[in-house]
């Protein structure tokens, strides 16, 4: 991208085009590039990392944002920046946005997102990006804090010349911009679901499940992202996708000899 | 677990409970422990670590295997352990085992894996697990050389007393016994899918798209588990899941002052 050029930058999320986040995200970045939106056209939550490869993928033409060239896809986030990148934009964006998330994907969560997955499947292309997610469910929800926070990191992302794998996994505090502390640099916290399935019975006398559960936080370190966004943080999580544990590889290296052949 | 108690081993995978992969990986442990298999009832795979929050999950007992307490899963694999765990065993299984894939799941094909997800969840969830994958799409694929890695490493990982969020990532290569090499402790390469979509027009005049693509390595290191694939060895990546970018996290902290709060 030269200086005279403004940085193309592709939104995407995991609730469909329709969902008030996507178009908050897009109002708050709306005059800091060439905006193009591809994003499901149904909502995707709860599908990982997914892509499409048993069938065949659509793109339609939206008229949903008004003076942005948007496209609604068929498939999962991930699919919409394979195909944004492929069959739009011929050429990768500056940078990729997504969400803005009806609910928290802080800590654990990271890895059931959608969102995250979008934002993953652009940093692994080399695109810098970030997703962005509110830890609230309600359609209704007020996105008022969400947009400065995202419109203050994607002015900052396109300013700081980061690695082109960046990721930063950013969670909005469900509080007013009176009570909004600002933004933290934080770690993943070690923090999981605790499922409690609801079991019942159908009418033809079959069992099924309901899959429920609560949140648990089992990391009291104070520089978690948790931690961050109870304290009524923004927290921004940076995440690399090489997943390799290096202290438990050198633990094998020395531990399995017994069963590693020589090299 | 007592010394005079077998240990509990919960196997599942994401191609499906009749897939060759799962009853190989069955054969390969068998004596080893109780078994139990909660697998998907139908291939899942390309969906990431997806989880079934929006529809029901149904068990049904299965007899697929021969003396094996089994049960087909209407969900993906990451369901079947939260699943297997509550209403099954109503305890932690003291090894999980997910596979045996057939296909690599090696480098970043790890997010995209359903077999991974499965041994990822149990991970999370204090289960010490390991995820297999073979480097054959084949249904009719040769185990054998993959049978023999399986054992040697579940023999190792239930006499190592490894911590119980122990998480691998083991690939074995298509060679035959004579041609392989053996087992070593890897790091994850950094490759990727370049994506090419086929683009098709329906009977409607409608465009569509299917997903292709090829893998390429762009990791020159010789430590990779891509590279002591193609050397002939089975590849064994130890994964973490906190994925925060512990370098990047303080690279930000220190450049994004203007933007972040002081705690």
């Amino acid at each position: 991208m030269t200086n005279t050029e403004k940085p193309v930058i592709l939104i995407t999320n995991d609730d469909g085009i329709t969902a008030p986040g996507i178009s908050n995200l897009v109002e708050a970045v709306r005059d800091l590039g060439q905006i193009y939106v591809v994003a499901p056209d149904s909502p995707q939550s709860g599908m990982g990392h997914a892509i499409t490869i048993g069938e065949p993928l659509r793109l339609h033409k939206s008229d949903v944002f008004d003076g942005i060239a948007a496209w609604e896809c068929s498939g999962t986030p991930a699919d919409c920046v394979k195909l944004a990148r492929d069959k739009i934009l011929h050429r990768k964006p500056d940078l990729c946005l997504s969400g803005i998330n009806h609910g928290a994907n802080h800590s654990i969560n990271i890895i059931y997102s959608g969102t995250m997955s979008a934002a993953m499947e652009a940093a692994i292309e080399g695109i810098p990006s970030a997703g962005f997610s509110l830890l609230d469910f309600k359609y209704e929800a007020d996105f008022s804090v969400a947009r400065q926070v995202v419109r203050s990191i994607a002015i900052q992302m396109l300013q700081s010349n980061l690695p082109v794998h960046t990721l930063l996994n950013v969670n909005i505090p469900k509080v007013t911009s009176d009570n909004f502390k600002g933004i933290k640099i934080c770690r993943q916290a070690y923090a999981k679901w605790q499922e409690e399935f609801d079991q019942r019975t159908d009418p033809r006398g079959k069992d099924y499940y309901w899959m429920t559960g609560k949140f648990i936080n089992l990391d009291k370190g104070d520089d978690t992202d948790v931690q961050a966004l109870a304290d009524g943080y923004s927290s921004v999580v940076p995440i690399k996708f090489d997943f390799t544990d290096t202290v438990m590889k050198t633990t094998l290296e020395n531990s399995w000899k017994d069963i590693l052949t020589k090299s």
